[in-house]
């Protein structure tokens, strides 16, 4: 999506309701519509929310051509005047969200849009198609390198991902998540990550054998030399054939910044043993094994536990499609309408009370054990509210309203995770580099006790509503059920 | 990725060996890659063929441009000498493909590239990716299409894709495989497909009631009014007030070319079969039933025995996503080498049996059965082999070879599938329109016999080995087990 024009890429029901909104005079009605997700995947307890610079470069290059206006045109179902609009469209409201790489959990508006209906209501499909998607792979790259503990983690996905974008952002949102380096090229250069990899089974097979492969790419690559070992047979070929190259080069006294074995199928735990111990008795003590054959965070942490040799980890398809968990359920809720003074909270009711929002114009305080400064709970609070924190802090649950607990002062610190990116239309964010994202990620990450961090039956975090906002939500209800 | 430039789209690894074929003069030694699969998503007994029309745009546009290079170069392992063959590269072998919208079979090669070995290893990342993706989906709604029957079938997903061109692409492909519109407005400018949508559920909360937002919506679009009923109480409010407004129209004497109403939750069974009912009653007989939520084939499929009165589906997450299984397994593997006289077949030899690769320049030979016009089984031969269908064809499995069946001239007839895409770096094939695609898999499916469509457990169709190519690759595995 680098640079494409993605002004269309929206629903066409969005356009519909424009033109009505536009005909009907409310396109220029403030309104606020909440980014959230119900549930965490992979029955994690928190995601990672990612995607923010490309929605931010979204936002800033919409922009209806000539040729956009003359396909809507060909629809038969849009005004001339509702096109004109669309000739000069941009967006000129505010928009908060968590910064890239902030840990967030279920209900929370992660994004905010306070603009005029119209324009709120086109941008919602891009926005969730972006979000959703990188938030996705995030969370599950965290959930890889949670399990590979100490080791490397290496995004390997591209030729199974879900076409180049889901390659390309797939690649950045999992090095936010915990990947150290992607093999994708593109992205690498997009997002200054480091690219990496060095040859697969087609350069063994096109040499006369395996040995003469390896001697070959070790000439060519000396400084940098890990061979692919189960092109034939691993242990009986494979690993041997490495350990002459890995020999050869010691006797010419060449030593290799990073050198060593990659496994790509078979039984990695007794591979990488048994690998092990030949290299070792070599003398190549310092050669890395890696792997990567279908590897996922499960697998990976019970590699681990089995003992296995391996400490770089190359991680592809069930990485960057978050395979049995393939979408992020982020949606799009209009929350409240400005009338001119102050917001009015809307509410969607359901028969399925999962599914009744949060109403009015929302913010997101994160409350911190001051000692361990970790996560104590989320609260989402109407926008005006402050915390003072020189005074006691009540939580409760908002589904069991008995269950409290009372912070006292000088015990917890609050912070307010929505942050401003537009402003009357004008970007006042400045995006950090995709590193820098990452640094930031882990320290979130840190700040999770490492009940909530493991991979089944995590605990999950409080988020809790203010007080107000309870009475409000709950005020609502009522009156929706009187009305009936 | 439309008009993107995709050239460092590829796996680092397919550089640095490039680099080492370059430097080892084998650059342009002729080589043949197979693009196949080994599984069939979804426990599918066929797949569908799609993203061709991409993967012909990509390969025309390869093109290393100077900032390009100069990434490369950074990089700080590539020669002056081999970045200077980059500035000129292009693609000049040849590519034969099956035509998208193909049923195909796993271990065909359903794409083959015979090319200089340079130029054959650039690609395949970038193909895989292409071609993965779009085959998962279009396989995917093949099955909700065969699911819905008769019913027509929308691709909803656009918000839950991974990423923009999984959003586009993912539409292209799902009409590909079955479905007849998009919500996707680019898709559909850029595919010239249909695109479709109402309204959402803000529409409604941003009016004071459900019942005016659907008479506002109603005076918009009085010819295509289908109206989401479930924002507050499906069968209490949002039913009674769409007939309510129905029939406003009515006593104007409107009568709209499309109308109805859309479920997006709850018991979509129950819920139906109570709105037809009061539809019905109401006069509203031809007012249409259609649905959103969470759909798949197995939803559908189950939804329509229940007796569902819903004829319009409209599918999102789990189609855009193919949920369940998210990725599509193919691999590109040398098959040959041209030893300027002739193809010397190659081929991986694996412990694990299936992954043990056919070797040679190979051709996929369908076998219809004359009289019905369904397929017999698929025949993987090498290139030089013709089926003379005046004589017998003895088909045999290349598992249990004593299974075999003797097919009497007369009552089958053949035909090839891979046909020339590229020749000589010119791209040779035109690409047809996306319903011309949409058009032709319909007729592919007609191929298969019922049985090997259903959604569960279907019959295999057989893939056998020529007795030639079988031949070989016996011997070829004998010869490598005596070399041990």
């Amino acid at each position: 999506m680098h640079g494409a024009d993605l002004t269309l890429l929206t629903d066409f029901y969005q356009l519909t309701m424009m033109q009505g909104y536009y005909h009907l005079n409310s396109r220029d009605q403030i309104v606020v519509f909440d980014l959230f997700y119900r549930v965490n995947p992979h029955g994690s307890s928190f995601s990672i929310a990612a995607g923010l610079e490309q929605a931010i470069s979204y936002i800033e290059n919409i922009n209806f051509k000539e040729d956009d206006i003359e396909y809507l045109k060909q629809q038969k179902i849009f005004s001339d005047n509702f096109l004109d609009y669309l000739r000069t469209f941009k967006f000129t409201g505010n928009i908060y969200s968590v910064p890239e790489g902030t840990v967030v959990f279920p209900n929370e508006p992660i994004l905010k849009v306070v603009a005029p209906l119209c324009e709120a209501q086109l941008i919602e499909t891009a926005l969730l198609n972006i979000i959703n998607h990188q938030s996705l792979i995030a969370t599950k790259a965290a959930r890889v390198k949670w399990a590979a503990g100490n080791d490397t983690v290496l995004e390997f996905g591209l030729r199974r991902a879900q076409g180049p974008d889901a390659g390309n952002l797939g690649a950045r949102a999992a090095v936010i998540g915990g990947c150290s380096a992607t093999s994708n090229v593109l992205a690498a250069k997009w997002f200054d990550i480091p690219a990496k990899g060095t040859h697969a089974h087609s350069w063994v097979m096109s040499f006369s054998d395996e040995l003469t492969s390896f001697r070959k790419y070790a000439e060519l690559y000396p400084m940098n030399c890990l061979l692919l070992v189960d092109t034939y047979d691993t242990l009986k070929s494979g690993v041997p054939n490495a350990i002459k190259v890995f020999q050869e080069l010691k006797d010419k006294g060449i030593k290799p910044a990073f050198y060593g074995i990659r496994l790509d199928s078979g039984d990695l735990s007794y591979l990488s043993k048994k690998a092990r111990i030949m290299l070792d008795e070599a003398g190549f003590e310092d050669a890395v094994i890696s792997a990567s054959s279908d590897l996922d965070e499960y697998l990976i942490r019970d590699l681990k536990l089995q003992g296995a040799k391996i400490t770089l980890w190359g991680v592809g398809t069930n990485l960057i499609t978050s395979k049995g968990n393939p979408s992020f359920g982020g949606v799009y809720k209009l929350s409240a309408k400005y009338d001119g003074e102050k917001f009015i909270p809307k509410m969607k009711i359901s028969e399925n009370p999962e599914k009744i929002t949060n109403p009015g114009n929302k913010k997101i305080i994160r409350v911190y054990n001051k000692r361990s400064g970790k996560i104590k709970a989320d609260l989402i609070a109407l926008n005006h509210e402050e915390i003072d924190e020189s005074k006691p802090l009540v939580l409760f649950d908002p589904k069991a309203t008995w269950k409290h607990m009372k912070l006292q002062p000088g015990t917890y610190y609050t912070r307010e995770l929505l942050v401003p990116i537009f402003i009357d239309g004008k970007c006042v964010y400045d995006t950090p580099s995709t590193f820098s994202i990452k640094e930031y990620c882990e320290k979130e990450l840190s700040t999770l006790w490492s009940e909530s961090r493991r991979l089944m039956n995590p605990q999950n975090v409080y988020v809790d509503l203010s007080h107000e906002l309870f009475t409000l939500k709950e005020s609502m209800i009522k009156q929706y059920r009187n009305e009936q």
